[in-house]
């Protein structure tokens, strides 16, 4: 059950970040996009087929350092359903090479609507008496505003199927404390505090055997204070931390998402892991080790902050 | 800008509704579905081209009655990308046959990502140089959990674009309150009311003809105390009210959310218009018609409580 999959990944590998897949075109090399394009043309399919060479070399160079992926979502189905072909292949690419797979989809919804995206992105669809897998990430990031309604169909299927989801709680953004700030009456304390615990609560139904359950939230590197407080607060739910690098986010303010085993956190970066070969200045070519060199150098500066990662027995 | 064309169809017809594309297999003829299965076997390219079919013969049968429809992206996704390029056809086939389509997406995120979601459903997207469309709705459902940073990105595409979106305020399901209801303690105002209030701020930059922005709010029929208080609170803010019929809300509860020209507010059913066939008991073959039987009752019970609608000079 739960992120338990995740964690020894991440024990395993000695590394807690994941490299987020969010492919621009901008960050594809050229000589990439140009085979894409005398194949298919300057189309959805072009730019898509762009996209999987860029995803799979980027995987292929992770792999061995790197536990999981974070492809978003919005950057597949930018270029239609032929995008979310890519995003579907690059899925299962990462999986066929040991990676776990978060799906950044910040997907919101109730009842038997919130079942069709739990069995998208996590379970399985059934056609008529097949069961077939649509999309098959490991854990996906979703949007908690419509309270238990919209998360109880995902616990179902998290459960059935040893997968996880990370719940929004305080995000990396300027104006998240425009909502997430607010003070509620009621319990005197903020939105993301409120929704945090009910990520602890949510999270019961899918115990871990590392501590931590099955339901994760979000929580942006770049508001240190709430990272920390949260991090106390909320000992059985692991956090994905956005914002690092690019952001403003240091690994001394990441640091503050984890516990005294190294564990409870995952820090994602995007734009520095898959642009590398660009800030490098290294051949296009050559953009894949000069990820994986980003990597390792963003693993060794969290990692030198965190310390060892040990799974407690 | 903004809302006007949907006002525009609203008042043409005469009809304040908007039918939901939520086609889940089961409600599909077994008709419709063998002769999927027959070209392409239980798989999702089977399940995609059943939904299809019956979601053009749903519009064939609906577009002369009713302005607009809603398909929900999760019931096309779990279908994976086959069910996503049904989404694209299904967008596609609704305005070539005069239909304003709202995607219901609720999708979220901030900055570039979210540009990239604005880009997907209602913009189009750069290929370097030439713009596509990747899947063209009209307008889009969105959470509002992120703040201004999430939202501004939209309205840029919305405004270049005459498109609009409908931002989550408070939600049809029983749990909505978990978070919706807090009330604030700066403002002394529960969570939706709040975020209805940025509705009307983020709206200022799409004007409208009629006194609607572009910036909609979704609002349950089911919590017709509240429909009644933001109707009066946000006059600039369509609402687009789910929860009639299956839900709880009766024609009464939703007539609490137009004004006094029979403007301001859509109202959604899905199940009772798709699966009209299946109450009626009618004949498979006959679903359409008993779709359209179904809207034209949902629209005169619903005109029998709002009266006339007409568009303001």
């Amino acid at each position: 059950m739960s992120m338990d999959r995740l964690l020894e990944k991440i024990a395993e590998k000695q590394n807690p970040t994941v490299a987020g897949l969010d492919p621009k075109l901008s960050y594809i090399p050229d000589y990439i996009r140009e085979e894409s394009y005398r194949k298919y043309g300057k189309t959805l399919e072009g730019a898509a087929d762009a996209l999987i060479a860029f995803n799979k070399g980027l995987i292929d160079g992770l792999c061995d350092v790197v536990p999981a992926v974070k492809p978003q979502a919005a950057y597949y189905e930018m270029y239609g359903w032929q995008g979310v072909k890519a995003l579907a292949e690059t899925i299962a690419y990462a999986k066929s090479k040991g990676m776990y797979v978060i799906t950044d989809g910040k997907r919101n919804d109730i009842g038997a609507t919130m079942q069709a995206y739990a069995a998208a992105h996590l379970g399985g669809t059934d056609v008529d008496g097949e069961t077939i897998e649509a999309f098959g990430a490991d854990a996906l990031t979703v949007n908690g505003y419509l309270g238990t309604d919209g998360i109880e169909p995902l616990l179902t299927v998290c459960a059935g199927k040893d997968k996880g989801i990370f719940v929004l709680v305080k995000t990396s953004n300027p104006s998240s404390g425009e909502f997430q700030d607010q003070m509620l009456h009621a319990m005197y304390e903020p939105l993301y505090r409120a929704m945090g615990n009910m990520c602890q609560h949510w999270g019961k139904e899918l115990p871990g055997k590392y501590g931590y359950s099955g339901v994760g939230a979000v929580v942006g590197a770049t508001y240190p204070k709430q990272l920390k407080e949260l991090r106390k607060a909320l000992p059985d739910t692991i956090f994905l931390v956005p914002g690092y690098g690019a952001q403003g986010g240091a690994a001394a303010d990441v640091a503050l998402g984890f516990d005294e085993n190294g564990l409870g956190a995952i820090v994602n970066s995007s734009r520095g892991i898959m642009c590398a070969w660009q800030k490098e200045g290294c051949a296009p070519e050559d953009f894949a080790a000069a990820a994986c060199r980003e990597a390792v150098r963003m693993r060794d500066e969290i990692m030198g902050c965190v310390g060892k990662i040990a799974l407690p027995r």
